[in-house]
């Protein structure tokens, strides 16, 4: 019998000089990944080493969360970027946030593009051979989070990346097995427990559409959103309900070896 | 007999986005060393790539050029800040850089900071150990340059940093060994055989102050200016006074260790 | 009898992209006056014609609150600006603050710089020049809000602008007639009643120094800050006692009519 | 008989910080408009009233060229933004170059969006509507610029904007009527007389486009563009032509009054 197990992941350290976002000192307990934000579309040096320290005293592992140059938008607006430069971009971010890590002892584990980027790099190859050149670039050992069979995992894959599918436990499922748009009425799950059922259902395999079906989707790592107010709570109860149906919640790094042996 | 050697360095690098600053290629050739643009004052990922590339060209080593976080005025203006926001601009900044140059496969030399950061580092402490701390943060191999006889040289000492003292070849000096401003008349010297003998004189340890005095300065490396007109010309000639005087031009890293030795 | 008066003034719209600051909406009701970031230390076009129809809805003056070129340090940290950077940096600022109160059908009223400009500008009579002549670029009706007794108060009344004084609400206050560092201990104060006992007091052109004597001080206008937790509560107490002394609330530019009557 | 008549417009201003582009001197004497970027994709305050005043002097009319908050790409990156994000980024922008106009007493003639944002907004109805929202917000005196035939024109004239058309003179055409774009090989006419020949044609109503059919087009304005090496020349021919041709280069605001008597 296989052990079932799933990391926990949350974009992480978007506050940025004077203004705060999300609750990250709430909500690392429960995590066991963290995507930080470098700069771009959030983030600041101050709160990027806060960040790191603060993921490491949880024994969270740290990844790099680069975005589009848009703080105004916080990089969810589609932008047209050569592949070059979000090679160019990705590698300056991830090469910042990497510099924290080294300073307070701790080794990068991975990087998930953030908002419009992840969005854009699922359809795009030729931005996502620019994102994954990046990685590349720095460290080829860092694994590579996006949205499952995407234009973004094919890249990572290509070039030899371990690579990480992610699904998202708050946010409602279109039939395609894509999340529905923020914007549209109905995307959050903002009940505990129903978010709970959801992770739960991916760590079978699968996930409920907002039609009502339930089809196939493959997960690694689940994404609790940091930015909306009780998520500190869903993620407790996540855990909680986690624990309780015997799954293991493991950092990324972990769990990609455990697949392989 | 001691051979007499000395670094070149030029501040490279600076152009940003659609703007162009500096005559990089032209002036490679002829350094040894080059201080690279970070993005806070000037560079973007794309010119620092570029830069770094052209750097491996011509065999010179590349340092970081990080500066305030002042693109529009160049980060040539005094801000105030505390020594933990310096450390952690400072981090980011060189990480960045660091990033681009593994990719490249070089590997940093130096850390030498940017106008008003490098000015007011010399006569601040605190700033100055906030610099000290991000280069031992991202590597302790590194070499700070900064100016002759600065607390940003005392800082680096204690911190048990390689440290290089930096001279001007195309600046006039006042009495007390300080470069005379930027914005005084004669504080720049453009005629290449003058620009050249300034440099001879400090391979000697000494410089002619404005008043025509001459006074010790002991210098490791010479900074020649990259964003005046003629400055290929004058770096061109500085290379041949060298040769012709029997100067060597090495990059900081091996003049240190020669010191030592 | 003279009937007792006071403009009570806050910075509002200074949140920035997706980021939130302050209580505007709350705190919006109980003021005469609103200062409005113009995007430089805070603040955005779409916050800007926010905070203005916010204004206009509760019949509150609006003016202008530029800063220094620092959105990460949130124009709090002093830089060194040439009188001529002043005055064009808050030309800018002034005149994009002035686009959103056309298109949404009221004038500005006035003029307070921000943060460390303002600090700056008490003691620096060039700055003070800059910062005044980018007003009356714009429109010498302008008030401008200053310090009491400060080179920029000198500087717009040499140029003919009206100005006006403003005190702080709740900060406590030097020997010197100047508020105490926001650094340090006891530089806030909190309690609605306190800050109430305060704003009357300055009525009476007196406030309490921290060593608790009673020094004179002439007040136009008085700040309440809106960053703080209880900042509507506080403010709301501050009018409720404001009317039981009698004190009339109005707006600047009507105040200072009354004055010269 | 009707006298032959066309404005002739260039992008100026487009410098920043330390950086420059473009030869804003030696151009502004054969214009007769000049659009001056608002610091968003280029130019500052320094440079916006410096230019200002050097059309001011050779008596050239002043529009705002606004473009995307995106300095790093200089505007020519396709974003997404929505009708609300563009009225706002414009009316701010267009407001910070309407107080320098009227600081140095002169006014603004007209609008002319930027890079990226010029070439959405012809296809986009929504993007150009909430342009020309923005411009009525500031004053519905002035004169929009945009693409013959385009959803922009189309927009500003539901709002009852003045319209001008716009062609390039040193950009060959598409079969379609739209401009070669930038990237493609022979997009750019360098030889002066060939540039005047083709502005001449466009006085006729008429364009030859890359494969060297002739077809019509309707414009009202021609734009030189600045930032090429030999801009200034070019721009001194085409004056030449046009005055050995027997047409009139004036002002668009005047050219307008002239089509209506």
């Amino acid at each position: 019998m296989t052990v079932k197990e799933i990391d926990l992941n949350s974009d992480v350290g978007e506050s940025f000089g004077a203004w705060t976002m999300g609750a990250d000192e709430a909500l690392m307990p429960y995590l066991t990944s963290a995507s930080i934000a470098c700069g771009w579309h959030g983030g600041d040096p101050q709160v990027m080493r806060r960040t790191v320290k603060l993921a490491r005293t949880h024994n969270v592992r740290v990844g790099a969360h680069p975005g589009y140059p848009d703080l105004l938008g916080f990089g969810r607006r589609p932008m047209q970027l050569s592949s070059r430069e979000a090679r160019d971009y990705l590698l300056y971010q991830i090469g910042a946030l990497y510099a924290f890590a080294r300073a307070e002892g701790v080794r990068l584990q991975h990087v998930k593009p953030h908002g419009a980027l992840y969005h854009d790099a699922a359809r795009d190859r030729s931005l996502s051979q620019g994102i994954v050149k990046a990685i590349v670039d720095v460290d080829p050992a860092l694994i590579l989070i996006g949205p499952p069979e995407s234009e973004l995992m094919n890249a990572g894959q290509e070039a030899g990346l371990r690579v990480a599918q992610e699904g998202f436990g708050d946010r409602t499922y279109n039939e395609d097995g894509s999340p529905v748009s923020r914007l549209a009425p109905g995307a959050l799950i903002t009940d505990p427990d129903a978010v709970a059922d959801q992770v739960l259902l991916m760590v079978e395999g699968k996930v409920r559409t907002i039609t009502g079906r339930i089809i196939p989707i493959r997960v690694d790592t689940v994404c609790l959103h940091g930015d909306t107010a009780g998520s500190p709570a869903i993620a407790r109860r996540v855990r909680e309900r986690l624990a309780l149906a015997g799954v293991k919640t493991i950092p990324l790094e972990e769990l990609l070896v455990d697949q392989i042996s």
